[in-house]
Formats: structure tokens, sequence, C-alpha cells
């Protein structure tokens, strides 16, 4: 099995806002894409996110206020579906860390990478998006290759 | 054994332009780290990278120009130690692809994260620089949290 792992430290002391921002239709679309559906405030829930006719389905496991979101990929990209996303939040004196753990990939193929830069780009959006108000989701975002 | 993975890609028709940036000190120096020592132009030569007072020892283990750059991690951090870094590069119509590896940590600790997420960082400077003329090295680079 294989990991993407990331840290981003957010100028902040308010982690339940950073919390909001990973479990609400809005705070989801501030950040990852314009495009979600769904809430992320309830385990057993499901939030849709799509890029364009793209996407992943997201079932919420386990939520740990304000301190752990956890997802499984129920549908999306075949590498995807089975793995789970986990983002864990801590207070450090002024600063929100994200821990953040995209778990159990199969291989690490050639789209598992192009997937760990993305994720650095939209947890860099989510850092913005708490520390400025303005994030930059899907269409806007950060393009990191020929496969955006 | 923990890695590191990303994937980027540069603009460019000139893959023999991104092999230099990964292989000369100017190279180097336009995009890591201004503190850059040494040419990495030869298999054995070791360059030294330095971020204020700490930095990384590399020894050039492995270069197929302009295809393969390895590095050994000789010295910096006990967690880097013994690591291995590879770019791997192709042409893939108008973008040359960068696969980038951080191989062989020890075990999945916080500074991986942390690491993880300014590699992905330093690598879009990668790209800026070969795209634009202009990267954003250290001291310029961006921040991502609380250990920068």
């Amino acid at each position: 099995m294989a990991n993407i792992l990331h840290r981003i430290g957010i100028k902040t002391m308010s982690i339940e806002e950073v919390y909001r921002a990973l479990t609400t239709r809005e705070g989801l679309a501030g950040w990852w894409t314009t495009d979600t559906r769904g809430e992320g405030d309830q385990t057993g829930n499901t939030v849709i996110f799509r890029f364009g006719t793209d996407g992943f389905d997201m079932k919420v496991t386990n939520l740990q206020s304000p301190g752990l979101v956890e997802w499984e990929v129920i549908d999306g990209p075949r590498e995807w579906i089975g793995t789970t996303i986990r983002f864990e939040l801590k207070q450090d004196r002024d600063y929100v860390i994200v821990l953040f753990k995209h778990l159990d990939w199969k291989e690490p193929v050639e789209f598992m990478h192009h997937c760990s830069t993305k994720w650095a780009i939209f947890l860099m959006s989510l850092k913005s998006l708490v520390e400025t108000g303005k994030g930059h989701p899907f269409p806007d975002d950060v393009k990191v290759d020929n496969w955006n």
C-alpha cells in the first residue's frame, strides 16, 4: 500500500473554522471544487465532488470535531476507490496544523504522483481560504501538469 | 519504507533545459535554494544545499542525460540521511514531465508530511523557473506551515 502525506499550517486561532471548511458544502466548495454537493458534517453522509465531468464521491466515515475528518472514496477513478482520506487537525500556538493522509493506494502509479502534487496545491488553497477568505478551488486551481 | 511522490509538467520542448536546472549550480539555485554549492553534473559529486543554518548534502549517484537525476542524501536531518531522491524526466508532447521520488524514509513521521508539501512547492518553483525564467527558491519560497 502507498500513501500520500502532507502538512500545512494555517495561521488562525480557530480550529473550528478549519473544521467547518472540511465538513460543510460551502467550505469545501471554497477550496477544493466549486461543484461540491452535500454536507460532510454527519458520519454516513455522501459528499460529491466534481471537476468538470470527472470527480469523486466520498462517504464520511469518521468525524471527531474539531480534530478529525475521514472519508472513504466510494466512486471515482478506479485507483481512488476504497482509499481513505484523513485530515487531522491540531492547534499549535497561532497555527492550526493539518496533517493530511490519502491512504491505501494499491500501487504507486504515475497518477498517484500527480494526485500528490495536486493535494498539496489544494491544501494551500484551504490555507488561503481560512487565512484570507479566498481559496482557489477548481476550476480556478493552480495547474501542475498536462493532466489537469 | 515510505516514499514522497510528485508529478509536474513543464511547458517546454527542451528536456535538456530541465535537466540542466537539476544538474548545475545555477539551475538548482534558481528553484530550490539560492545557497547551493557545487555542480551536480558528474556522478560522485557532492552538492551542498543550505536553508539558513540547516540543509542537505547530496551525493550524485546516477545521471542519465537528459532522463534521470538521482542523489543520495549523505548529510542533513537524520530522517533524510540514506534516503534517495530521483527526478525522472520525459517529453510528452509540449510538456516535460518530471516524476519526482524521495524514497526510503524509515518512518512516515510528521516531518515527512511537511517535506512532501514543501517538495510540491519547490517543484512548482522549478516549473516556474523553466517556463518564465524566474523560480522561487529559498529564502523567497512559499511557506506552508510553522516549520519553514
